[in-house]
């Protein structure tokens, strides 16, 4: 009925999400408040992990690319469920490592890792380093002989491949900030460099083709570019691969439009490929590396606000103003995002108005969806958006000085904080 | 030379700033480092009152607009001299507060105030409301009621002036989240319901036209119109208004092409419009309160980050790592806001490289400016942005788990911190 299975309408007529009334969470907690649904997002990862278990022999591991959704909460429930964390800064270890996660299960992402953040990363024990240029694998190396140790590395490669999706999300062709590019040889060059460094240990290539693909061609044409270049990289220089990362990007429902892949389907094409990739250059399968971040969790989130005014403006539209907006999810003011909404009062009701959904920040930008279609709300209603799991609370801010929300887990139908909500003590907590 | 009388260049050729060396500054305070100059600050403050002083016989009043920089130290500076403040959340009139700031010279301001938000501005005495709907006119006269008090009142009114700007910061015109419009009697309709309210003491009206506005013709015209229109209220129901609020938008210099109109020329203007019109319309000048946000600390900051990863993409472009970036200033992503950089280094220098200055976000539109005309940059150099003091720090977020930086004021060549940098602890602080 929504864009996921965790909601549902209950006898009253409310939306729920994991078995729970969003109303009484609303009023338990507060809004705005972010909502989380454990069994979702534990399920999610249990499909991608089954699918290495599969398709490819549990030959590989999934990494949950932490930026999506990042807190010491969800940390624990990637180690619960064996997972490794793609973490792209200090902080995202640091958040890590406070709640015992296994180092050695981290993978270290970044266009622009400081010296300080390698060195973190070295003294922590990170298990990986998905190093993205020149400059940075020569840090690296020259850190990690610092402290007498040898840095696994993956080189991120920009494999050419252009996978059709919103121009802010898209990466993998060669005008990216990010990773080394195969046709200009500045993949090649790196790889001919890192295998000579005493402090570098290279065992693999990475790539990531771009963010919400609904189709199966790009990632699997990846693959098969990338097993070739490894294969190439063995036979030129004698390079020595056993690990390929293949990165995230797998698209979720937003709106009910939308036709995600299932994600098996992703791993039993692209095992196919690799395999039968290797099999024509005469090369061992690698360990395969996965990244899903967005598709782990965004589904399982949603965010309930507040109705407060409703603006009919005649013949032009209806704004329905919330107590959040873009300072706790800028998605659409960034990339004209699509979200699904229902007054979570009457989510049963036909949605039979057509409203702009106005945040409350101080901008005319501060719009959450623009002529979309909900029940009819009043002052006082609970606004639920959907799928805002992913890239909400991570790029929050404090924008007009109003504290971020709170984020709620459900498990078993029984809610838990596991981010509380921010105070006005926490604003001026580092003013002078 | 520079987007910023501020700014400035040394005998070694480096940047400075109020001063300051700036990379005399990035190695004491670290990067990314937020700076401001406070003479320029205090100077842009005092152009403004001086203008009311001048053109209007001091019969008004300055409010700065928290919103584009809200912090403790910046709530002092608009005290000393003698400014009022723009808050338009509970978070801001907790910040003000928390310096001893007057709650009495508070406007606050919010297309969506919450029951708790008026609640704590009623409690806290603040002096003006801005009331921006009628369920807004409605909640804050019963929640004064119920304090025995009558809230201060001025009413946000949509003049239908279309101050030709970004399509997302523009206001005024009849299709806005904010105010209510006067062509469709939604205006007058309030101003009648007002008058009668016992909780309710209805002194004037408030209107705002846009940002970054560089023609004084549509300030002129809001003018002209708003005071026909507190006329026009006057005669068809007696209604009594002291004040006018003509709000912000005052266009500021980010790229040495613009040319903003200096700030005592707008005063000029909308000062012998305000007159004439009363005395056409047999009207008493209003006290006139004006709302400078961007104008009065835009240009005195800066934004300082070391280079990190330079990638030239042969025919492409240039890729110029910073260590920093959509993070603590989101108005490229947002907006592709124009901003002028150079490397600090060799200031001096001419511009010779054309770059694009990329974040170190893990996302591919984290860019801070694209084909921009620098310094030649490497790693280690300190790279400058700017005209970042407005709408950056405001907007910062911890996208990525990053650390927001550190900001520092400069007074008489001595920096101070003025909002410490926010540490790993504080990352994790609300996590459970």
């Amino acid at each position: 009925m929504f864009v996921s299975d965790c909601l549902n309408v209950n006898q009253q007529g409310h939306l729920t999400i994991g078995g729970c009334d969003t109303l009484e969470l609303a009023a338990a907690f507060g809004t705005p408040l972010y909502v989380m649904d454990e069994a979702t997002i534990v399920n999610n990862c249990r499909k991608y992990v089954d699918s290495i278990k599969t398709y490819y022999n549990g030959n590989g591991r999934v990494y949950y690319a932490s930026k999506a959704f990042c807190c010491k909460e969800i940390c624990r429930i990637m180690e619960n469920e064996q997972m490794g964390l793609d973490v792209v800064s200090a902080g995202e270890i640091y958040t890590a490592m406070s709640t015992g996660f296994p180092a050695e299960r981290l993978c270290f992402h970044g266009n622009n890792k400081t010296s300080a953040e390698i060195n973190y990363a070295l003294d922590c024990g990170v298990g990986r380093f998905m190093v993205d240029n020149l400059t940075e694998l020569a840090l690296l190396n020259r850190l990690a002989l610092e402290r007498n140790k040898k840095a696994v590395v993956l080189l991120r490669i920009k494999p050419g491949i252009d996978a059709h999706t919103h121009n802010f999300i898209r990466t993998g062709q060669i005008d990216s900030k990010f990773g080394l590019a195969l046709e200009t040889g500045e993949a090649e060059e790196a790889i001919k460099e890192a295998i000579t460094m005493a402090g570098i240990n290279l065992t693999g290539i990475h790539c990531h083709i771009g963010s919400q693909i609904f189709d199966l061609a790009p990632f699997e044409l990846a693959a098969e570019v990338m097993v070739n270049f490894m294969a190439d990289m063995r036979d030129r220089h004698g390079a020595k691969f056993t690990e390929l990362n293949l990165g995230g990007g797998f698209g979720i429902k937003y709106v009910p439009e939308q036709d995600p892949v299932p994600y098996d389907r992703y791993m039993e094409a692209v095992s196919e490929t690799v395999k039968k990739t290797c099999l024509a250059r005469d090369m061992d399968t690698p360990f395969i590396m996965l990244e899903p971040g967005r598709s782990i969790v965004a589904s399982a989130g949603i965010t309930l606000y507040t109705v407060g005014a409703v603006k009919e403006i005649p013949g032009i539209r209806t704004y329905v103003s919330i107590d959040g907006g873009m300072g706790d999810n800028p998605r659409y003011a960034l990339y004209q995002a699509e979200y699904a909404a229902v007054v979570a009062d009457r989510a049963a009701e036909k949605p039979t108005a057509t409203v702009t959904i106005a945040g409350k920040c101080c901008e005319s930008g501060d719009l959450i969806q623009e002529h979309t279609a909900i029940q009819p709300a009043e002052a006082g209603n609970i606004l639920a958006v959907f799928a805002t799991g992913a890239y909400n609370y991570s790029m929050a801010s404090n924008y007009n000085r109003i504290p971020r929300p709170a984020a709620v887990m459900i498990r078993d139908q029984e809610p838990r904080v596991i981010i509380k909500r921010e105070t006005f003590d926490d604003l001026v907590h580092n003013d002078v």
